[in-house]
């Protein structure tokens, strides 16, 4: 089974290329710590050979950037990827430069398997 | 002293916001990985406390994303990092999507001290 990690951001913020390239990796990094922690290894190179985290670091760690256009949007998504028990992280931003403090830019779920992550984003567009 | 990691990428290869942030995620992963090995700890949760990579994961993980205009200005940051013993990770895409196969399109360095990066990317101007 394929695995992939999925970064959702708001295009509706209208960041600078830059700015969402480091929301989204924060969110990418975040959704990986996520995961190491859930699977109580404490270790990024000893997780479970059969996790999809695993494969994940092993192979190509496949990144794929959806968009968004509205806080609610986003939020909802969290509240579904966190119901169903996926490893996944928020990034609120501290508003030091291009948006509001508190703004929530992006949602990082995963790695894991492919079918499970597109029950929850397959209906997004890439952010292009 | 403060701990950052750098992400350098290629503007002038025009990629989208959405590849521009999945490429310099890989970068940004990468150079945490390389900086895991190289510390000899095979764990994310258990590097040295003093290590600038330990203060970079317990604190904010910051991430600035800077730009250079062509592959040779980036691959000569990465000569001169690895140089200096700098961990960091150069991406090469495969070319499925935007970019020719085998185009260099974002280098990742640290997390390190703050003043050990600027040596090396000090001149950079921020990637907007």
């Amino acid at each position: 089974m394929k695995v992939k990690q999925v970064i959702v951001a708001r295009k509706d913020l209208n960041m600078s290329p830059g700015k969402l390239a480091a929301q989204v990796s924060h969110a990418s990094l975040g959704a990986l710590l996520d995961e190491i922690r859930e699977s109580r290894t404490d270790t990024i190179f000893k997780l479970k050979e059969k996790s999809a985290a695993y494969k994940w670091l092993a192979e190509d760690f496949t990144k794929i950037v959806l968009q968004v256009n509205s806080e609610e949007e986003l939020l909802a998504l969290y509240k579904i990827a966190k119901s169903k028990g996926m490893s996944c992280a928020l990034i609120v931003d501290d508003g030091r430069t291009e948006v509001e403090p508190g703004t929530a830019t992006c949602l990082g779920i995963g790695p894991d398997f492919n079918c499970d992550i597109d029950e929850i984003t397959g209906h997004l567009k890439l952010y292009k």
